[in-house]
């Protein structure tokens, strides 16, 4: 049978290990294919950077219309990362009928629900395993596996970053800088760490779990979002001590008609699963009503693993094209617009800490600013101090109660007098 | 489109919850497969038993006849365990080029690649993720997920019985029997729990995970495997006092040639994830050469769980059916005969336990025997005797040791004057 061309749009990291996987499985992946695989042409803006050895390099061109005009190419493989101008060569590529393998969790999360529209008005396929979770084979769980499951809740830890810097940071007590610092020395962090670090990286690859986990399509913006950045070593020594890790998770659920989402720091305990999930390892727990609970772990990132999924997918794709099943898989993702439900609304137990001056009554006014607010205290902690300059640190732990309320407690303490910076507030995820 | 007629043999709690998540999931499954998917007959033992409410009893019938003789169904569902008449039913199915689902480990244990090679020869379909590990998308992942990649190893705990066992001696401190007789009261663990407390179960999903993993084809009865009933609940103190946990593990690893598989309780560093897997749920850990490590966890066992997979499966071969693909599946996974590593050369840590007689010179004699076999200690700690009639406890980690010389000393050891019983000896897994 004639081989499957493929377009390959960008050739990083993660288009390298493509690359690399496709030439060292060749005949593996023919024999699942029922045809060859190959790379018909490389889109990329600078021809003149090394690449990976088993890339021809006259396969490379600087001009996307090369791709897009050849018609022998039966599927394209975008690993360009970004929105631009990922989204309209995955548009154009899907609007001549053509399935596309994508990575581009950014992209996704944006434009998710508008490409799949798109790829099932043309027949296409429209896959995208590596934009969340790097290796772990999540999209295919919720799109294969769970074909006869209703997904209730999922958690996760999405963002290997801000996992590595957490557990460096528990383990180490090294501060956040610090874990930071050595996070990008060890290329697990960007040089500009914020997509990663505030958690937005982990809030688009949780819109893109909603989408298939709940079905959900939802506007990125209405999803509350919370990084690491104010956690310290203290928390984490606190947080040990109640019998807690910090960890930074992606939260899901499906309420029937509004989905709860929302991307934070959060205590998880010591000793269940995903507490134990360190260092650059991502996981996804899932609570199907029929499966019960149900846990994927692995690298979440890195050229090899998220190669692994776009191959997959590849095959996948490969296959309905060759079989005439085009578009199928694509279809059976049904998108509803849902509403995202408030925070507000939200009950949970929290970790609250207060940075304060060392003065009589200050416990007891946050004792009466949270009881005043329907805020009721399971235990707490006063770290002394050894001089006066110091702030002392006041940590409790609450009983399971409203946002809006701990909210609400957070603002009337927040300008007190012995208030040396606001209060960190961190949620109990159980 | 007409619909997928399917031939449900056997109806207990596996089948039950299939015709339920079929019943239930109509109209999306359909979906998926691109025609209904429909019941068309049920072989049972006990027509007059009660079935789940979904189920017509018009449809039921003790006469397997009228399943094979039915031209019109289109493939096979066996959910019926154990051997006979399993075999006979799917091997006729095959020849007759029906596609087979399949939650069965023992037949494929014994059975799977000459079952493998029958439906390969008729360009049927054998499909089998409900086979290990209960919901757990494990056989998918290998087969798709990995499509690109090797498997270096997997570690996994797929006895749910043994898994609840010892988690409830390790929380509880109760002992075996204790554990064991809690389990079967909730229906953890079978009346005659043979299978799976002395490890037969796991070594059967094992190699079924080996067929797929590293394209093995193995006896079972190379396979050594231990159980769990010698574990007393003083071992889980000990294990936690050295950072361990103990859990019942089924080992696989690629060495090229021969492939190492076995099955045994094994220590377990504490804050590993496998550690932390507890009560019946089911783990595997996988490494692949380009994905790195990944874990998959869930509920091995149970109605629902297991359905979900064999509806996924169902979901899978109606659909090559519908497409023409039939048996591409099937021929993907390539089986090639392979000896089993013998355990004698394996190495690695111990943990030794010596029921003894308290007298002066025991510790210098296990000390000397261990070291006369070349086998060196790291810990060893002595549990006092509180009268001089109950057995004094010796307990030592050793350091990586090869097998043949643990053995070699445990049987110097196992008839001195000093020894109350032989002495326990539980493999360490890192």
């Amino acid at each position: 049978m004639k081989p499957v061309r493929i377009g390959l749009l960008g050739c990083g990291t993660v288009g390298g290990g493509v690359v690399q996987l496709l030439h060292e499985n060749a005949r593996y992946l023919a024999s699942r294919v029922g045809a060859e695989l190959s790379i018909a042409r490389v889109l990329v803006r600078a021809p003149e950077r090394e690449r990976v050895p088993q890339l021809s390099r006259a396969l490379l061109t600087t001009d996307p219309e090369l791709l897009f005009n050849d018609s022998s190419i039966d599927l394209f493989v975008e690993v360009i990362g970004g929105v631009d101008p990922a989204r309209a060569y995955v548009e154009r590529a899907l609007d001549q009928g053509r399935s596309v393998v994508t990575a581009n969790k950014m992209l996704l999360a944006l434009h998710g629900p508008a490409l799949v529209d798109r790829a099932i008005a043309r027949g296409a396929d429209l896959a995208f395993e590596g934009s969340v979770g790097g290796g772990i084979p999540i999209v295919r769980t919720l799109r294969e596996a769970l074909a006869s499951d209703w997904v209730v809740s999922l958690r996760g830890i999405i963002n290997g970053t801000c996992n590595y810097i957490l557990s460096r940071m528990s383990l180490e007590g090294s501060t956040f800088e610090a874990a930071l610092a050595e996070a990008q020395e060890l290329g697990y962090a960007e040089a500009e760490p914020s997509l990663d670090v505030d958690g937005h990286d982990a809030a688009h690859k949780l819109v893109v779990l909603a989408m298939l986990a709940f079905g959900a399509r939802v506007s990125i913006g209405s999803v509350p979002v919370e990084g690491i950045r104010r956690i310290q070593p203290i928390d984490h020594q606190f947080a040990a001590r109640f019998g807690f890790a910090i960890k930074h998770l992606a939260i899901g659920r499906d309420h029937g008609g509004a989905v709860e989402l929302r991307v934070h720091p959060a205590l998880v305990r010591r000793e269940s699963v995903l507490a134990n999930v360190s260092g650059v390892l991502n996981a996804i727990a899932l609570e199907g009503r029929a499966l019960g609970p149900c846990l994927l772990s692995g690298r979440g990132a890195g050229d090899l693993p998220t190669a692994v999924s776009v191959v997959a997918d590849i095959v996948d794709v490969a296959r309905a094209r060759l079989h005439g099943t085009a578009g199928l898989d694509t279809r059976a993702i049904q998108l509803q617009a849902r509403p995202v439900q408030p925070l507000e609304d939200l009950v949970c137990r929290s970790y609250l800490r207060f940075p304060v001056r060392d003065r009589p009554g200050v416990l007891a006014r946050i004792a009466g600013a949270l009881g005043e607010c329907g805020v009721s205290i399971e235990q707490m902690v006063q770290q002394g101090s050894s001089s006066s300059e110091t702030p002392v640190q006041i940590v409790l732990l609450t009983h399971a109660a409203r946002e809006r309320d701990v909210t609400r407690a957070l603002l009337l303490l927040r300008d007190a007098d012995f208030a040396v910076q606001p209060a960190l507030r961190i949620r109990v995820d159980e």
